[in-house]
Parts: C-alpha cells; structure tokens; sequence
C-alpha cells in the first residue's frame, strides 16, 4: 500500500496518548507520506496542507490506531463443536476424546495448504482491520514441523503484504510438544531452538514459549530463547497463565520484551518485570470464553508495570478479533480506567511490540488513527458490542 | 419497504426453529411477496420459483432474523460520564450530583425535537439490522409528560416507516416518577392511567410498568395495566429486577405478554408464570455493564418457561444494540446452550410480541432470515465479539 496523505479535521476529541496531554478538542491531524506532521487547532491548519486531501469527521472523536499485540489469528478450521460442549460443562478429557484440543488445530493447520492458510485467515484479518486494528502480532504455532511452522510465517508475510495492515511476526514452535515427541520432549526442544529456528528466523521478528506447567519448563524456554535471541530476535513469553511456573520472572531476566498472560504471577515476579522494562499484555478475551477469572489490571498498573491489551484471537481460547470489545472486558472487568485501557490498547501494545513510531499521535508517528462514530473514547468501554469504529486510517490512507 | 422475493440457497447450515426439527443441511428457502413459501433441499427447488431472484449463501449459516423484545433504542444524549465513573466505583449519590441517572435522558429527550430524536436513535436501529434484528420492541418512558411521550410513540412509528426494520412500540410512562410529581405520585399514576395513555393508546401496541421498590407498586402496576387493558394494550412488566417486588407473580395475574428481568423472582413466581403463559424475557447485557449478577437462565428454562433474550439497548444500564452479544452472553454466563440461546433471541422474543409469523423458518412465516459469514449458528457465541453477520434477509429483501 502506498502511503497517504490525509488532513483529519474537526475532530471533536482527540486521544493522542503524548505523556500528560489529556484529550484534544476541536483539532485536526495533518498525515503527509504515511506519517503525521501536525496536530492542531481545526482553524489553525498551516498553509502546506492546504492541498492535501480532507477528511472533515463531523466531531467525531479519533484515537490511535489499535495494536493488538498478542493473535494467534492465522489458522486452519475452528472449534466451535468444542466450545459448546464446554459450555455443557464437558471436562478436558472429553473435549480431547472428541477431537477437540489445540492439536485438532495442528492438525487441521498442517493439513491446509497456504493457499487455504491465508482464504481463511484474510477475514479475519480485514474484521480486525475494520475494527480499528492498524497493526497486529502473529504467532506462529500450529505447525509444530519445520515446514508448516515456515509456511506459517511465509502466510503472515503474504498477509501482512496484501492487505493495509501491519503483521508482526513470532516464532511460537514451542507452543506446545506435538505427538510424535510426546515421549521425547528433548528432542522437540532440540529441534525448536536447532533447525526449525534455523528455518525461521529470518521471516519473524520474535520468538515466544508457552512456559506453564502444561507445555514448557523454564529452563526449556530459556534455551529456546537464548538460541533465538542469538538470531536476533525479541523475545516474548506466555508466561503462568494456567499455574505460578516461573515464566514471568524468567521474561525479567531474559528482558524480554513482553510477557503475556500472567495471570498466577507473585507481587515479586511483578516488581521484576517492572524492573526489568518487560511489557505485561493481558488478554481478558480468554476469561470471557474460557469462564475463567479475569486478570486483575490494577495490580499490574498499580505496581507501575507498562501493560498492553490484545485479544489472543485464537480458536481455542478467545476467538475474538477486536480491541473494541477487549477494552470493554478490561474496564468493566480487569479495573482499568477508560483511560488506561485506551493506552494499553494502543501505545501499549506498541511498546511491547518495540514500535515507538505508534499508538501516539504527534508529529512523527505513523498516520495511523481510528475514526469512532462517537463523540468520546469514553463510549468504547460503554458500549461493548461495538459497531463504533467509523474508519480506520492506516499510513494515511482512510480504509 | 416493498415485500421482497428471494431464493436463497447453498445453505450450509438452516436453523428453523420448527419444534422437534434441528439444524437443516445443504438446503434453499424460497420467499416470495415477502413470505416464506418453501424450505428444502438446494437441487429440489420447485419449477414456480425458477424465474425468482437468488442468492447463493456459499455453505454458510442462516437462522431466523433476531427479535429483539426489550429495548429502549429511542432516547436522546448518553452517559458515557457516567458509565466511567460507575465503573472507577463511584455511588449512585455521586452519579446523580454528577447530573447522571435516568432523569437526565428524560430532560435530554424532553429537550430534543422529534427531528433530533430520529437523527439519533436512527444509527443505532440500523446497527441492529446490520447485525440481523428484523423486529424490535422500543419503549417510550425518556419523556415522562404527554406530550414527550406522544412524541417517543410518534418517533417510533417514524422509524417503523423509513427504515426495514419492524418497530413494536410500548408506553412506559410509568418508567419512574418524574421530579415534578415527586411529593404527588398518586397523581402521576392517575395521569399514566388516564389522559397519558389516552394520548398514547392508538399509538402503541403494549403497555409497560417498572414495577420494583424504587419505581412503581404492585398496587399502582396493577391499576395502570387495567387501564391499558381497556384500551386494547397487551402488557409487558419490568420486575423483580433490584428487588422481589411482586411483580413476576402480578405478570402471571394479568395474564401478561412478558416479563422481563425477573433477577429476584422466587420459584413460586416462575411457577406462576409458566403456568399463565407468559414469556419471561431475561436481559444479560445489563448484567455485563452494570457489573451484576447475570440471570440463571436454567432456572427459567428447566422449569418450563417461554423465555426470550433482548438487548435491553438504554444508555444507563446497557447501551448494546446487537443480539449476538447478547446470545454469547447468555451462553458464557447464563447457562443456555447455544441451541436455546438462539432460539430465544429469535422465537421466543416473537411469541413474547404475539407475533407468531416470525422467528421461525416455515411456509407462511415472514421472510425475515440473517446469513452467517460462518458454517453453523454456534459461532454467535463462540465469537463474542461478532461481526459474523453476513446479510439480513427483511421480508425477502436483501440489506
């Protein structure tokens, strides 16, 4: 996509996420070249805008573009017939027996050839996109072989190329140990941080391990991310979401650049990654889905932690593809104030991703905003079941 | 809006709602004059429809357009202040010194010009046939006088016109004492009962009371329905939502068409109802804003009752214009099944309504239908966040 130009005008409140400056009113954005240049009063725009192309949004309130850090949202298939058994209340073992689990979407992935990896991962990419999301992390994952787990990347590299959005990619082959290694988890370990990380690393930016009781030990995922990160890449973590496994104060030590999930985390693995400068992204789209307690954001904001906010769209899990509905989780759910959810929606999710050039409106950032049929950010958390994201602007251009 | 014909056909998955008959495959449904008139599989279509215009769906899902049988979607302004504030655990005494409360949507749409009025709640009921309501109940009771509420039932009845959409208007008068009868309430139940509804009765087609402590007697609900009655209004009750007021037994006196919300009714009151008849319509999306309890769906449903699921759309206590939020709701934390759930969003919001021409897919019913952009209905509440609404199908015309 080329990158646009675009004056934004009488915007009736802008939320530019620039430290200690509350929302704007009555203002304009000027993006020449994919890139916002000013920010100003409606009336006060400077003449070398005055060719540019104008978006008058009728006081409407704008907000950076979404970055959902944490998906999982290319795949093959869905667990719909799962999800409803669980919510009869079918135990894990019943799910499996009937075909459920993540490995029913390996095995569903493996069998999809790019062409289908990317007809089914395209919507939900452009919902994502039509909800406001100008950049997204994908995980790889549901290859668990050096060619599937390649072909993955290979298909967020086509989808971040063929659609206006930015795609993240991470290396997630340490998602969990697929069959054929059952009884010989070394060996899995060996080849994820050997020859599929070999295969990989040049078409990702990250590499995350599933540390929990249930997939990796801590001492696996360190050696999985010291290999990758030898290769250059950032590291995040899933990280005590099902049990206190030590994976949060292990991202302290890696200084990763994020840890996600958290939810069995102690004060002290807290006050670690704050320490170390380790993004916390929290996902209450799982609470939701899997009827599980959500995770308590005040202890995270509190203790001084930068959080972000993602969906973890995924088919097992929380197949939701929209920031708007997982601030509205974390307001009325997780005890962020509208505010904070906003930020940790945006600029958050930037930061973890180690994209300054974004979830910030200033002179400088990308020109990426999202345009809400609403007078105030304040109506995202309000009103939960979206619908109230008028046009996203991605570089400068309006989608 | 002129009566469609339609074929649709390559429907992967057709949910009918016809008692004893689940899901159909691979099936077409032929409307003509804007009535369903075949159902069957997608190779037998009879010659008479061959000249018909058609649709092919692709494999995709289609249920029964949602009805959604408890809104209040007509109002002016919002509360997005005070949703905010609630949610940062604020009291109710700090809401209303902060101008929050019912009585500031009243002052708003008594302010308000009916032009205002249908240029707000306008995009609000197009949002709700985006996302497949083809039939809604909307309430008056934001004006609280004569002429407010003449206007309220005037506007409804605008919309009902301009947009494909069927609007069934409810009085609701007595939605709450207005400050100006405060010290005389008896005299704001004689003006509800008489020349209120003697304004309003050719305008709408139920009549509606809060009954709870903090609004209406059981006493007062009891006098303002008969008076309805006369009139030829069906009756529809707000009760037992904050406290058990009486008013789900009441509702099974009348005889009434509904009862909604129902949070504190006794199983002696449900034993009523059910024997009387009357649907019970529950309305999770309250729960969810307001950080409530959510209504034990099985109690209702394991007892025998007709129940309906609605929005309750309002912009104190659930500004949610979609159903399919609502149908993941009740499913996540009601305890429906995804079956059920469905089936109340579509069916039993109909029978609540007395309209036994919809929520049902069968020769005669309307040809009110909403494609999926997935292969089965249990996608609405596996994916929360929706936007899996692919078109909605009003009368046999395409939106």
């Amino acid at each position: 996509m080329t990158d646009g130009s675009l004056v934004i005008t009488n915007i009736g409140e802008l939320s530019t996420n620039v430290p200690g400056e509350g929302p704007l009113t009555d203002c304009a954005v000027a993006i020449t070249d994919g890139a916002v240049r000013w920010v100003g009063k409606s009336d006060a725009l400077p003449k070398q805008f005055e060719a540019t192309p104008v978006a008058d949004v009728e006081g409407r309130a704008v907000v950076p573009g979404f970055v959902d850090a944490h998906t999982h949202t290319v795949f093959s298939g869905d667990r719909a017939t799962e999800f409803g058994m669980r919510m009869r209340g079918a135990s894990y073992e019943e799910l499996l027996a009937a075909g459920g689990g993540i490995l029913s979407t390996v095995e569903a992935t493996r069998r999809a050839s790019m062409v289908d990896l990317i007809g089914e991962s395209m919507p939900r990419i452009n919902r994502m996109l039509a909800a406001g999301t100008t950049t997204a992390e994908v995980k790889t994952g549901y290859g668990l072989d050096v060619a599937t787990e390649v072909g993955m990347a290979d298909t967020i590299g086509a989808l971040d190329m063929a659609l206006p959005i930015d795609l993240v990619s991470t290396f997630l082959g340490a998602h969990v140990v697929p069959p054929e290694f059952r009884d010989r988890r070394d060996e899995y370990v060996t080849l994820v941080a050997g020859d599929m990380l070999d295969a990989i690393s040049d078409k990702v930016s990250f590499v995350d391990v599933f540390c929990d009781d249930a997939a990796f030990t801590v001492d696996e995922t360190r050696t999985i991310c010291e290999a990758a990160r030898e290769k250059g890449l950032g590291i995040r973590l899933h990280a005590d979401q099902l049990s206190r496994s030590g994976g949060t104060s292990l991202a302290a030590e890696l200084r990763a650049a994020s840890v996600d999930h958290c939810d069995h985390a102690t004060d002290e693995d807290i006050g670690a990654v704050v320490e170390a400068g380790v993004t916390v992204v929290l996902l209450p789209g799982v609470s939701f889905s899997m009827r599980e307690g959500y995770p308590d954001g005040r202890r995270f904001l509190d203790a001084g932690a930068t959080v972000a906010l993602a969906t973890d769209c995924n088919p097992g899990t929380s197949y939701v593809e929209t920031m708007p509905f997982i601030i509205s989780l974390a307001v009325v759910n997780c005890g962020f104030t509208p505010a904070e959810a906003l930020w940790s929606a945006t600029r958050g999710g930037a930061l973890s991703l180690g994209l300054e050039d974004r979830g910030i409106v200033e002179p400088g950032a990308l020109g990426d905003l999202v345009v809400l049929d609403a007078p105030s950010y304040t109506h995202l958390p309000y009103r939960p079941d979206g619908g109230l994201v008028a046009a996203t602007v991605k570089r400068g251009s309006l989608l």
